[in-house]
């Protein structure tokens, strides 16, 4: 079964928006067994949107859509569906209920706007929107089904998770298709496929692999569609096995979790907690581990040092070893790292100080120029990074090493028990 | 001018990989006068990529296209772009110096997938990849140009902004595109809608409004095209005037830009600087505003206290506040902004306190509540919000709402001189 997508929205098209919807939407239907074909975003305009559509309906038989079904003037899609279907928008008695008792709960008065709302193509059925005002359509054509959603990204979620999915799952799951990722570090993507030609070369012909590079990692990704989900589970198994002893420490995870989901496993499952002071990545390794559900049980706090009054002030660095190293230094950043774990109460500390642009380097220390520190109990580690120009790739880069040293560290400690 | 833009990649069509590159492509075609009629995403596939080339060349005549260029046997883009212009893959000497000289400086040594990424289309221009080794192609056929960038984000980006759009503009600027971006704050979409109703119709009929709600705000965005640049801003210019006064304190910035810029730059024009303390937001304030270059002359640092004990421990909160009102409290918050601004010596102090979820709501405090507070020097305000259950949009909304308040805090500072 293939499916597409299709995201309206000028703002998509101007880039003051990235659509997240479509990769979201993508995943939710993989995981039912449809594949996803093409995605599309068009502008809030009639003639783009009908174009589109006839288009994906050449393809395939189902189309998701999102967008334009708000209450302005900007958001046309409710006509054009209705002019595409031949069909009327009338007012929708349940759909009128629900949007009241939204407005009731947040205590705002109805509106024109509001009512207009509840208005939806008369032989379309109307999926519920748990979370907004804007109601789902669900609408059949010449044999293909089109499925509208609300833009806003919660909403969108919640119905598909809610309320469309078991629905697709009903009506046409028949293939499954399972991706398994493999989280590498410390290997050049080139020199990693090298590394796995004969094993790459000796995959079953259903096992399709994909190197995916970003912030200092390589993702390594199998894919395997068949009938039987057993039968895939053991040749992805079988595959991962096989390549393991060739990656070594290098392979960090083979469940694709990211790092900070993946760091925080290790923790609960070790019973570990952890603190962190940061310099250059300005509390994004904090930002990264709270995003995690749950993570209070292993993550404690942060002293975001930015300031060197900071760095001494509140996590008693030396400040003589700031002037004589530099707050960029090895010296500094196993300090830090020692101080908030000792401030904090936690088994790990982690530190970085760096200098993450656009201005602030020197011929010694460019810009791009990290120290990260992991301490525990018995030892500090430190290593230097070089990340380049870009400040948003130095304080990304530099948080997800910082979260690898703390696996590598955890996962070390599992293979000495 | 029109373009559509391509992106290539099964990672983005199983929704492992959100693709940015598109928003930001579209962004700069914009600046440069070239609007963007369809973003379009497939797989590494051939006749996938190649059906998507035929079906835009028919639409427009500028396809800018990413991904597929690495050097792993999963990009297939170079040789698709080779059957598709009729073309054959030779080596670049340019390019193949310049990835001798990329590798060599970062110490790893040559291998052959490295020595193919110079292969480039014959009759192709070869563009400079500034930040990586896999070349940007730009091709011609049938009176469509065709360029081809690799599908990093950072690689991508920097040829864009330094090979690409300087070719570009030169080539084909004619028209000007402008956007102006108004933030609105506490006011809802209907609501708003109806409010600046009659303001809306009598825009002039070359400014088209779009109303795109998010994290707790409603960004305005007025679109305008034509061909003088003044006149356009002048436009614009009369009908932001004239919205001032519909809508008063609630507008916080016509300057298109993010709160955390937005806060940063008020910040840096008053002289004042800012630390926080977070507890629910995890130190997503803290990233958000280290996110902006410069942001070390105002921001001094922040204390993440997610675990009570360092809410008591580190910033000194009455611990018998904590067990009388609860961590999440109006009491709790004001302290943490009050103390977070003593211990780091800034002029403002802001604080977060509150239960993010799934887990952790009690029937009088549900997940979603959420307590902030902006410490000055002479007084302390304090406000509550209530976000529903999802955790990932708490974090972001109390985090926006916060800078909100320092920001409504500056603004009144400004028109109390």
């Amino acid at each position: 079964m293939k499916a597409e997508i299709i995201t309206i929205g000028d703002e998509l098209l101007i880039g003051q928006v990235t659509d997240t919807n479509s990769s979201f939407i993508a995943k939710a239907l993989n995981g039912a067994g449809i594949e996803v074909q093409r995605i599309t975003s068009v502008s809030d305009t009639g003639n783009e949107i009908i174009s589109a559509l006839e288009e994906a309906s050449g393809r395939v038989k189902l189309v998701l859509i999102t967008g334009g079904l708000g209450p302005t003037k900007d958001d046309v899609t409710k006509a054009v569906i209705a002019q595409y279907m031949g069909d009327r928008l009338v007012s929708d008695p349940g759909t009128l209920q629900h949007i009241q008792s939204m407005m009731a709960a947040r205590n705002i008065a109805m509106n024109p706007l509001n009512i207009k709302q509840a208005e939806v193509p008369e032989h379309a059925e109307v999926i519920r929107n748990s979370c907004g005002t804007a109601p789902g359509i669900w609408c059949e054509k010449d044999g293909t089904i089109y499925i509208f959603m609300p833009g806003v990204p919660f909403e969108m979620k919640a119905m598909m998770q809610d309320e469309l999915l078991p629905r697709l799952q009903q009506r046409f799951a028949t293939n499954v298709i399972l991706h398994r990722t493999l989280l590498v570090a410390g290997i050049p993507e080139s020199k990693l496929a090298i590394r796995i030609e004969q094993w790459e070369n000796s995959l079953p012909p259903n096992i399709r692999l994909a190197y995916l590079p970003s912030d200092g990692m390589i993702r390594l990704r199998l894919s395997v569609a068949g009938s039987n989900r057993d039968t895939l589970v053991s040749q992805t198994e079988t595959a991962i096995e096989t390549l393991r002893p060739l990656l070594g420490m290098s392979l960090l995870s083979v469940t694709g979790e990211q790092p900070e989901e993946l760091a925080g496993r290790l923790l609960l499952e070790k019973g570990k907690t952890v603190a962190t002071a940061e310099s250059c990545t300005g509390g994004n390794i904090a930002c990264l581990l709270t995003s995690i559900a749950g993570s209070s049980a292993y993550f404690k706090g942060t002293v975001v040092a930015y300031a060197n009054d900071v760095k001494t002030g509140v996590l008693c660095v030396n400040a003589s070893d700031i002037d004589h190293y530099g707050a960029v230094s090895r010296e500094v950043a196993v300090q830090m790292a020692q101080r908030v774990r000792q401030l904090i109460k936690t088994d790990y500390g982690i530190a970085t100080t760096g200098i993450a642009g656009p201005s602030g380097g020197t011929p010694e220390k460019p810009v791009g120029t990290v120290w990260i520190a992991i301490a525990e109990a018995s030892k500090t580690t430190a290593k230097q990074f070089h990340y380049g120009n870009i400040r948003e790739n130095n304080i990304r880069k530099s948080s997800v090493a910082a979260l690898n040293m703390l696996i590598e560290t955890l996962n070390g400690l599992s293979s000495a028990r």
